[in-house]
């Protein structure tokens, strides 16, 4: 145990009367998991109780991440339990081991946020190709596609929300006000992740040594979230080539995807901001900006920053900028939440 | 003094007999002068006779900058003074500034690498569009654009050599192969440089508050140093569109290019490859390498390394990452100044 | 305007009824002052009505610090206009500039909180060795050392509170539970921190190239917060000799200080550890870690994480880790308004 | 294979003239193994023959660390072949398993220095308490301490030198001229190191995440380089206390130790800086700065950087900056081993 004084109540300590639901987060031992625990410990309608985790199960979460200050220890899975103690769950799980759990928690009733990409993808074959054979796949009917901005209603009313990736939630927010104007001929998308991107997982690639002082584009073959950016601009009736390139940058939390739009059309600056303020009016994540935005300016927010212009060139280019443990994983599993949950999207994530 | 035990020669130390060359550094204060000064110190051919500063003059340039362990004084600018003591001046004062010591110099025919921008652009309006008129525009026909792998030829008969900008230097290497070929339709150069390209001056932008955990757009306006890749890009028989949009990193030391190319006709994979180990075959400095190279691999090296590729897409990419006061600046600077004076271009340089 | 999107309500947001109190930051544009407006804007029984700067004035603060989010104007200073609005001020200006406008907001009455210097050291001989004369001499008199732990009832009655230095927060709490047991012989305090906490201007110093992958010591013979440790444990009753040693570390917030006693009597490790539970028994500040702490576990906290042992050969050593502008600067300030005025002592403040 | 160019020539390009021994680098996939392979490769004297690796044996050193430009293959370990192609080997294993791997290349006549721990500490109960039991004990007699400014005259006729830990090299020299006065009464050693001391391997404490933004200490409890620090310093009739306290930074190379020292008699400044000016005159690679050293004024070098200094309270403090994997490691090595070979002490190390 880390600290001397504990106070492990075993349930949030902020609640604001009744709350809403009964939550637990599985997985709660990662990054993303973890922040979503954390989220939920201090969340003013909902009531965290349990949190589990595969290989760490015994140990407190707050030994794991003193942070974070949620004094529950992590449970191993089982879905029965679950379903007595939580009416909703925010499963962090790998891709590919998600969809088991999710099963089993729908099966008990359990309303899901899956942060994982089991659900997101919503064509089988193209699933597979990138994923190999999709688990549960009788689910994918009931899953709706997390981007709270372009399918809030559905999120309403889900009781299972794919939660998007990191770097598919920048790059379609960044897009979708253009791609619904029909307004991409082509597009790049040169994306920058912090190194909390990559996972808890100690390898290699996320060695302190390995990142520092360094830069470099990654995946050139292919990244797994571009299908999910193609999905949703063909949602919005976009089907032009929209190449995807991630970077891995030396810093913790933040990602920025740096968008080179061709456009159909010429569309001169001004008419490209109104396109993005009308598009996005009234949405309490969304930040407009004159500047290009850093990732600072988001960082441990849920906040998504965009700046949109075009250029002397003809070209359009839009910059989004997310904390990619917040809107582009746990903090959007929390917006969704509480889409799904009638609260306001924005309680607990300021 | 920053060093008690000081053994300060006058004179570079590793010379291996007759020096080629007499040097001097004009403006040796800034990163890259003083990198400059700490490169040519250690240069087995060439001498280092005298360093100058505008404001820091009377210091100690180990005193500045310990780590380059340059024993000398700064000197106030006086071109007399240098040409007696000096053959060859590398000039590394701020845009604008630099034209009137250059032409102190020739003046007194003392040759001239040049790191500043005043000659880059050898087309008189563009010049004035980005700077402003030119100082000594009588030098601009003397000039030579001096990418060492595209214009070898022309820096060995040079007088003065107008060494070019850190972003160029990586862009033109990404792009040059495809644009000899006319293959290059579109393009787009999404650029991430460390800090030390933005100078040594202390501001806002330098704070390392700012810098730290961010990333972001600049300039989208427009960069300076976009004209020079046209010019060189034009040179080689290509006028596409190439938007070039440049990032702040929280780095120091390091440049990475990436660019995204639509091609004028479809190349695989393979063939991208050989074109660039065909294009650059036998040069000293470009590493070409199976996977996208990161800032570190190249960090305090005069090698610019280069990955290039095409994908599913159809779109050709290329990524070259330089350490931007070596490559980008200095290194590439010493590099001229090697061949201007008949020496191994990579003298001094490893 | 960096904001499309703006909505300055020109009062905090987040009020749960009628306010305790109105509040103004006078010297809002530093990284304290600015820090201080955020926490306060967000403050559930405090509203925010006016900022001010020197340089600054006429820029939103939101434009300045996107990611603070306070869209409120910056104003120039003026006692009276303040005293209209404001019942209480946080000031933030640097050492020697801070006790005029102090004083001329308790002209008005205005209860104020004091960053800065200017009325930490109660000795007036004292102070001027180390910061030349004082400004408003008169004032010292009503000055309370904010060092809430300590001094609770004294800030609770306070009309001035003299905000402690953040070195000196870190020290003080890390040796205080051993200086008034009479256990500290003799000391020494290796003290690191963050670059925020050399403030926001931009000097070769705190450019980027400058800090990054560096660490060194400064100010070696003597830094201006070694008084408030000396004072502040000559009222535990100790007068042993402490060598205090600041370094400069490559992160942005934090600061760690690392105590090294030599008792004056034997003690073991579990005395120790007892020693600082009882002695910070119910502090809502004091988290006591079974391990060394990390400044990244009370990054954007008010906490101070203490780990107290002694080692098998008999010295006792305590690490303090806080965030350099929480806890050592703004977070405090906030904290020792909530004791003047009367509010939970943590309100604002999670 | 990373570099589509290679030219792995199987020796050293840079050679001037006949080696003077033929070398082995004897774990060359770590961070110090690489580097001084790296180091070896453009060595002027010496022909650096194999490197071999445990478990990456079959790749190129130069995939494995592109920045190191080492186009040799990883070979398993094999005493006999290193025997014929060899003279002289550089032994870079984990603390434990190098004992075996230096007693076979003994067995062999290859004269060896050893980057471990295993034959540092002379004293068979002190090395059993901190690593256990020490294998092949019968080579201790013949190991020396490899401290070179301490020790050059034994290693020059040593066969077996036992390279010092980075902390401890740091710490020695920073007290040794006090030491060897009898000056040291007390002394605390905080020392500061970037995360490369930490070694290759992916663990949660190297992890970008873990480190980032962050600074703690670490092995509160004791660290296996004390015990070095205190056998040298006895070696130079100091029996002081020693407390010594390792810290993790966010760099990659850097180490700096802070020494506070209690005199056993006052000294002032000026004599502490004579002290230190006398003891360290003519060598190499310490330099006694006026100001404290920063880890990057000596980053990539084999230099140690002293401020030595004492305090108004009494207190002499001293400061030692290297690179870990330099001075502290790989650099050393390459100096001993010049010194073994009777080589300039510096070839190869600038």
């Amino acid at each position: 145990m880390s600290r001397v004084q504990a106070g492990a109540a075993g349930r949030s300590q902020t609640l604001a009367g009744e709350p809403l639901a009964r939550a637990c987060v599985v997985g709660a031992s990662g990054f993303a998991g973890a922040l979503a625990a954390a989220i939920l410990w201090v969340h003013p309608r909902v009531s965290l109780e349990a949190v589990t985790a595969r290989t760490e199960a015994g140990r407190r979460l707050d030994d794991l991440y003193p942070r974070h200050r949620v004094p529950l220890e992590l449970e191993p899975f089982d879905a029965e339990r679950l379903a007595e103690v939580a009416d909703v769950a925010l499963v962090s799980y790998p891709h590919g081991a998600a969809a088991e759990v999710v099963a089993a928690l729908r099966g008990h009733g359990v309303r899901v946020v899956d942060l994982s990409a089991d659900f997101r993808l919503s064509d089988e074959a193209l699933h597979e190709r990138w994923y190999g054979p999709r688990g549960a796949p009788g689910l994918v009917g009931e899953a709706v596609f997390g981007l709270t901005e372009l399918h809030r209603d559905e999120v309403a009313a889900a009781s299972l929300v794919a939660n998007p990736g990191c770097y598919s939630t920048a790059a379609i927010l960044a897009l979708a006000p253009l791609a619904r104007q029909g307004l991409v001929a082509d597009a790049v998308v040169d994306a920058k992740s912090g190194v909390s991107g990559a996972g808890r997982a100690a390898t290699d690639r996320t060695h302190f040594v390995s990142v520092d002082e360094n830069v470099s584009a990654y995946a050139v073959d292919g990244h797994r979230h571009a299908p999910e950016v193609d999905q949703e601009l063909a949602a919005l009736g976009c089907d032009a080539r929209v190449t995807f390139m991630p970077h891995l940058l030396p810093l913790d939390q933040g990602l920025l995807a740096s968008c080179y739009v061709t456009p159909t059309r010429p569309i001169d600056a001004a008419d490209v901001a109104s396109l993005f303020a009308d598009f996005y009016a009234g949405e309490p994540f969304i930040e407009l900006a004159a500047e290009p935005p850093g990732v600072r300016d988001v960082r441990d927010t849920n906040l998504c920053r965009i700046h949109a212009t075009s250029l002397p060139d003809g070209r359009v280019v839009t910059f989004a900028a997310i904390d990619n443990l917040w809107k582009g994983a746990a903090g959007q599993a929390v917006q969704n939440l509480n889409v799904m949950l009638g609260a306001d999207e924005t309680e607990g994530l300021w």
